[in-house]
């Protein structure tokens, strides 16, 4: 046991400062190409002490987004498809929404005619869902969902959508120094109960949209309780604020893949020294989805304009990735 | 030669358990007594893996309030003492403030009176002094100040009016595996630019109280304004708040000294599995200050009933620690 742990050891010690250099080993589900060849570009160039572009330990900050971006977001956001698995649960307790919309078109399964209503209508969705009760409930609910909903398309657990490329991905930051970070406009307390187990990122590491919560005491036990009012919505130009509020660092790194990231890739490369800006562009209706341009969800339009003109790293799905999903054959 | 290193990563091995048990060591301006005995206590139980209250690495959440309890806090908050000098260096480009409360008796010295206006007229001078720049035209400032300005009483550094028993209590829970956080009802952005070389805490693990920001291209540019609207107040009821929404996991140990800080550390010790709260009072009118229930200033009322009520580690400034500053003879 002990003879295990000393050679474990010492492999580290000689292992350590060759570590940067084998940034490309450990990213095997990337096909060789620009968009590969760029990721290890910039690791080398910000880890080697001896590159004018050496970035101490302390300011590798690398910000991800997502939906799209780390997992899949069709045909429509996972976190929507938690809430409207939680509206049938709920119904029950609500006999009021039978006749109430939008969840009367939701409970006979119209979901296109539930969100006719607009953005009001997802906010009813939202605050019948995910307020009216404490933290740790939420917690749970999230928790008992995540493991066992499947993915209306594949039959997939959701936490098996997560793009096996961005998994390497963070990896390879990750032991290169750099401290991983999501900055999602999902809910921050939806994605907290699994980020640490799915992608090594720790509920203190996950920034996201939220709603108000409140401190009492409830039987002599101090509770948070979810309220049904918005706090933060961290999406767009909303997310270099949630970076600053919650980092107080301006990253290095930034990982998008819609319209709704350009401000966090603008954030981050306007900062001085070297930068890396990434879209992850969705172009493989086979293994996934294709959409840009036109979509309504994930849409990347403006992005991918910017990319081109900046030169910021655009991953074609199809042609860079080897595999999306781990369970592909 | 390989003998060598092969003994020394042996050593390495044969020491790492061990550390725990040597907290003590790392606590040399503690007195020995019952603070000391039970930070040590705790520190071997939840790090020491054949103990019953183990806590694995990822959950061994420590937060500190700042002011009191990491620095000292008299005559007033420094960072009030921050906006006085920053009104004075405002002055020239605010001629009307000559005849406007509460700047006006501020600029003629007269604190009290420029206070005597209550919470309205702080917020005045805060927004005055704290809105309108970028975040980090705002940074800048404060790096300056922290460089320069000195204790009104004892002509130290600000950055010097740390508590040394603090610094090593913050370095003995990093030792052992402890994220340590700053939880302070002081401005978010007035600590991050020097904590991480004051405390060893990053920014982005300080949470305090915030006024909202804004992203807007100036010139091409990107840039975060801040705004002259209150966007968190982490203080009392705030803190369990300001945690959730930061770190996203409750703590495992907090410390604090005044009323402020009760909501966190009952926030705390509500938690399953072993916890530890700790109060700093302020008993040492030579060294330091002698305060608690009747003061305007880090007020410590109920929670010094609620320590001794449900058995909270009570510091004992006077008596607990063999020296309050470094620079102490």
């Amino acid at each position: 046991m002990k003879l295990i742990r000393l050679m474990a050891i010492t492999l580290l010690v000689l292992l350590v400062p060759a570590m940067s250099t084998q940034a490309a080993d450990l990213l095997p589900s990337w096909n060789d190409g620009p968009s590969k060849q760029a990721i290890i570009e910039f690791v080398n160039a910000t880890t080697d002490k001896t590159s004018p572009k050496f970035v101490p330990p302390e300011e590798r900050i690398a910000t991800f987004d997502n939906d799209g971006t780390l997992w899949a977001e069709q045909p429509m956001y996972f976190q929507l498809l938690f809430a409207l698995d939680r509206v049938k649960a709920l119904a029950p307790q609500h006999p009021e929404w039978k006749d109430q919309e939008p969840f009367a078109s939701l409970l006979k399964g119209d979901v296109k005619g539930a969100l006719a209503g607009g953005e009001h209508a997802l906010l009813e969705i939202v605050m019948a869902t995910h307020a009216g009760m404490t933290t740790e409930e939420f917690t749970q609910t999230v928790k008992d969902w995540i493991a066992t909903a499947k993915h209306p398309k594949t039959g997939r657990l959701y936490t098996e959508m997560v793009y096996q490329p961005m998994l390497e991905l963070l990896a390879t930051l990750r032991a290169n120094g750099f401290k991983t970070f999501i900055v999602s406009g999902g809910g921050i307390e939806f994605m907290r109960p699994w980020t640490e187990k799915v992608y090594g990122i720790p509920p203190e590491q996950v920034v996201g949209s939220s709603i108000k919560t409140k401190f009492e005491m409830r039987d002599g036990k101090p509770v948070l309780t979810r309220l049904a009012e918005v706090d933060f919505v961290d999406d767009g130009p909303g997310k270099p604020v949630g970076i600053n509020s919650h980092i107080g660092r301006r990253p290095i790194a930034a990982f998008g893949n819609s319209d709704g990231d350009l401000e966090m890739l603008q954030w981050t490369a306007a900062g001085g020294g070297k930068r890396f800006c990434l879209y992850v562009h969705h172009t493989d209706a086979e293994r996934e989805w294709a959409y840009d341009r036109q979509s309504h969800i994930g849409k990347l339009d403006k992005g991918l304009d910017e990319a081109k003109a900046k030169g910021w790293t655009v991953v074609d799905m199809k042609n860079d990735w080897k595999r999306i999903f781990a369970w592909e054959k």
